[in-house]
């Protein structure tokens, strides 16, 4: 008699656990089926409605072409992370992540990653999340440091041959890295291989940012004007010292991460102005803009090739489609002829600045430390100026 | 023999189920136990080191402050998600989210939710993710539209009362709603209490936002300038018309909820400039500011009092304690005397603009329609500016 009611409450007992494991796991369970062609039709179930919308408004042309296209992002952090996500959550075609790096708790002061995932590697706990997120996206992950010899080979391999169809470059190359080694890195490879791409970058004091889009042998690469720490021979390692570590806020790196992929679906998708540089200060929420043209006395011997490829490619085009090309370059749709100015003229800058040094064409430095003692305005050269003021009316009453 | 060889089996099974559904859970599970005081020391297993290197690089005096303020976000949609997860992340003491909707697939274009949390209403899928990423956080959420009369006077009595200490008001709330009427809901709530607000918002085509301060006398409210469509008294639900949804981007709104925060950290923790004002056009990678003052016709009868209010605090200090205090209130410090200036003068605004509407102190309007007969320029009006310029030198020649 014992027997066969242990066995009953054996048996309700295994029926009870393994509802409750499925119920547990569907909650973690991707719970839709792939989607094979985007829908604009207003459902609650339609997860690309409000993105198909963005035809319907008169924004982009063919959100659909998103599923063509396949990103490389290089560093799976703070703004990497977060990248894809919002590249996932837009349908994009295939992500390549790149990253070395475990979870640690000390990351969860930024956006993306969660505390049961500390320990695993970047690239395999982002690859997880984004699958459920997106079951539509190809994901290719690897877990390693571009900047190592045999590693880098094989990146320069994947970003050359990993597109959705396998042989073919990638659309873009994203680096959300936080050193200047990767940087180097991504950059001698793009130079390489002749492959645009979007830099992006946060301060230490976790204040301010920026992205930048570099078209080999159009804009500046990342080795024609370099940082000016790395320009003085400092040791960045001497920077991260033991018990030092730099400051991160999510906003800055949210804010970051949202202004670079606006820059990519402008760029693949063909609509708005894409920025050539955008900086974010966060103290003042001032927000500078740029464009550089590349060095041509540049240490790296690739970007020297592309900048002649780029003039040769610009001299043979006809001259009406050189106008139109270059629109499809810099996707500069500015029907409103916005332009932005400094507010400072050039005569003013060189008044305040001091001593340049020599530099090539289309390299601007920016700042100088004034020489103090030639702008001080002291009273007499204020009168002097006066004078000189009274001297040039009292000519133009006698012209 | 077959009896205890099944009964083994299932023993077996059920050890087997018990640790697989242990293992699941683990994985969800916040994997840390509340940290009684944030540290600045730099391990892996500290989530705050990067919070407080903030101290060390200069940008916030006391970061530990951040954990005795109550912020309220009203709407947790694609900005106000992020909004919660950030402030999360940052370590804010407590949270009061509101929203009455439920996680739909629909909504996987923006950050933050999942597929697997479809049905769930928006607040408790919210608030389960966030406890996860930090236990150290208070959670107080309310599955409610704040529009309804009974949920109003509930929101009223709870953003005046439930701060961290019960019974005191929280320090700001967040409004980030998708419509006019939640807004206004919001805005009422707030001229009344005198609650400093922060709104935010993204346009129906995703491709521009904006966050504003809203200090109750202080700075115009909603009411003192009402968005035109609602000014010529267009019902709100034609807009929403069946089958026509509005358009979003996680980029966008990724960046509205950046900029919204990290105004917030500002004005909680006493660092850079905040912002009463910031749109973010993402077209043109354009961000204006601006401040607005207060309409003394406001509809709203409590902003009107609160000016009144604002105004004799005003005259009542003594005179350097009012610079104090509207550093204070402000959090202008701006060291660099930095000021934003418009590139159109008033006068060649007032040549391009068409008839303006009476209006009282401190309102203007955006734009007007321009009156294109009386600002065409004709040959003829350009060559008698030409001439009234030279004749101009003629007499200056002649002084």
């Amino acid at each position: 008699m014992a027997e066969p009611g242990r066995r009953e409450r054996l048996e309700r007992r295994v029926r009870e656990l393994e509802e409750e494991l499925a119920r547990e796991r569907s909650g973690r369970a991707a719970p839709r089926a792939r989607i094979e062609t985007m829908s604009p039709e207003v459902t609650d179930t339609n997860p690309y409605s409000r993105l198909m919308a963005l035809k319907r408004m008169g924004i982009v042309k063919d959100y659909e072409k998103i599923r063509t296209f396949t990103v490389a992002v290089v560093g799976v952090g703070g703004v990497g992370s977060v990248t894809a996500e919002m590249l996932t959550r837009c349908g994009i075609g295939k992500l390549l992540l790149f990253d070395y790096d475990k979870v640690e708790l000390a990351n969860m002061n930024r956006l993306f990653f969660q505390p049961h995932q500390a320990g695993l590697s970047k690239v395999q706990a982002a690859e997880h999340t984004l699958r459920n997120i997106n079951p539509d996206v190809q994901f290719e992950v690897h877990n390693y440091n571009i900047t190592t010899l045999d590693n880098f080979e094989h990146f320069m391999d994947r970003i050359s041959k990993g597109a959705l169809e396998e042989g073919k470059p990638v659309d873009l190359v994203l680096s959300c890295v936080d050193n200047f080694e990767a940087r180097m890195a991504i950059n001698t490879a793009c130079n390489e291989l002749g492959q645009t791409w979007m830099e992006s970058g946060v301060s230490e004091n976790a204040v301010s940012g920026h992205i930048q889009l570099i078209v080999p042998g159009g804009t500046a690469c990342f080795a024609c004007a370099p940082p000016l720490v790395v320009a003085a021979n400092i040791d960045e390692k001497t920077l991260k010292r033991e018990g030092v570590c730099a400051a991160s806020l999510p906003t800055t790196m949210g804010v970051v991460a949202g202004i670079l992929v606006q820059n990519v679906l402008k760029y693949l998708l063909d609509f708005g102005t894409v920025s050539y540089y955008l900086g974010y200060n966060a103290m003042q929420d001032f927000f500078p803009t740029m464009s550089m043209k590349p060095n041509p006395q540049c240490s790296d011997n690739n970007c020297r090739k592309q900048q002649e490829n780029y003039k040769q490619k610009e001299a043979a085009r006809p001259k009406q489609e050189v106008i139109d090309q270059e629109e499809e370059i810099v996707h500069e749709d500015n029907d409103w002829g916005i332009e932005l100015v400094s507010e400072t003229s050039e005569e003013e800058l060189k008044a305040a600045s001091g001593p340049m040094p020599e530099l090539p064409e289309g390299i601007t430095v920016a700042y100088t430390i004034p020489n103090k003692e030639e702008n001080l305005i002291t009273e007499e050269t204020a009168a002097e100026a006066e004078e000189s003021l009274e001297e040039l009316m009292a000519k133009m009453r006698n012209m």
